[in-house]
């Protein structure tokens, strides 16, 4: 049985890779506006059915790990002991910290391919947005079931916080792509939750 | 002369107001897709031609405080007495409370409209994404400018939240707005500047 899950969830880790690689190169070749759904789903080998159970825009299909981000956001542990806004906020920032390490390796020349994309498609930028508010609204509504005690507006403002955290780390992470001296994913991150605490600790 | 930059500001500032409400009034009656630059320029009594020197798109003419925003991010004094990240981002949330005040009571019934339109368009939501993304751009340019001394990566996280402060007030003023019990913008924007200092202080 537990076989089985495996064998899927690997599957849909298969799929969601060759969706995202077909979306990048058709990206690369052709640019965003030209590309379609049908397109991108014919060379990766789908129909355009099965892509709208993984993306539900073609510009999703050039952030594969958005979907994963938001799961990770959406389990975060919050018991009781995390007393103040801060050990709340710090359990969110650990779970980026493992999405991130978890990207890993294989997709590092991915990221650069992204962050290229990125630098050349402004309507992506506009994307990324709505990504960020995404993941504001995944943070919030995971502390508004896992700890009701927690202040509305505070939940709203660790969302947006944890939100910046992962914006700052990818513009960061892009940037120095693009300069051709991009280091481990996770380390930029790092710096930047360094970063967060100056400059509001 | 102080008299005409005074009586041009001031045209400048009519002008902004009557292309917003003509936007605003075309979003509301026939949707942001169906309404064209053309028409709103009509409807202000301008050219298009006019209409782009006050916005690059026609999403832009939903929110005409915007510029002013940006424009007085990009005059923050920051001195060398602003020694700590933390000061650094304080005199931009002054900043922003200044803004927030002079938006004030006139155009309270308009943010009322637009908090509506937010709710009904999510294409502009798409948009108020890029805003953050110009917001933080304008806050790390302004520190580069007066204050070299600063870390790159400490400038690109003041900006991000300063841009998370500024979304999160109106986030929260919109849905007040929605619920008919939206109180004065700027008491929203200091309640959610509390809570950020809560969570990272």
């Amino acid at each position: 049985m537990d076989a089985d899950l495996d064998l899927l969830a690997r599957r849909r880790l298969e799929t969601t890779s060759q969706i995202h690689r077909a979306a990048l190169d058709l990206f690369e070749a052709q640019g965003l506006r030209e590309t379609t759904v049908q397109q991108i789903a014919q060379r990766a080998g789908i129909s355009s059915r099965t892509f709208f159970r993984y993306f539900p825009v073609k510009e999703g299909a050039a952030f594969p790990v958005q979907g994963r981000l938001l799961a990770s956001l959406g389990a975060v542990a919050l018991d009781a002991d995390a007393s103040d806004l801060g050990a709340v906020l710090s359990a969110f920032a650990d779970a980026l910290d493992s999405a991130i390490q978890d990207a890993g390796d294989p997709d590092r020349h991915e990221h650069r391919r992204i962050a290229q994309l990125l630098a050349r498609e402004p309507e992506l930028e506009t994307y990324v947005g709505a990504q960020d508010a995404e993941i504001s609204a995944a943070v919030r509504a995971r502390i508004g079931e896992a700890r009701p005690d927690v202040d509305g507006l505070d939940a709203q403002v660790v969302g947006a916080v944890v939100a910046a955290l992962w914006r700052v780390t990818w513009d960061r992470w892009g940037a120095e792509a693009l300069a051709e001296r991009a280091g481990e994913p996770v380390d930029v991150f790092r710096d930047a939750r360094a970063a967060f605490s100056r400059t509001l600790g």
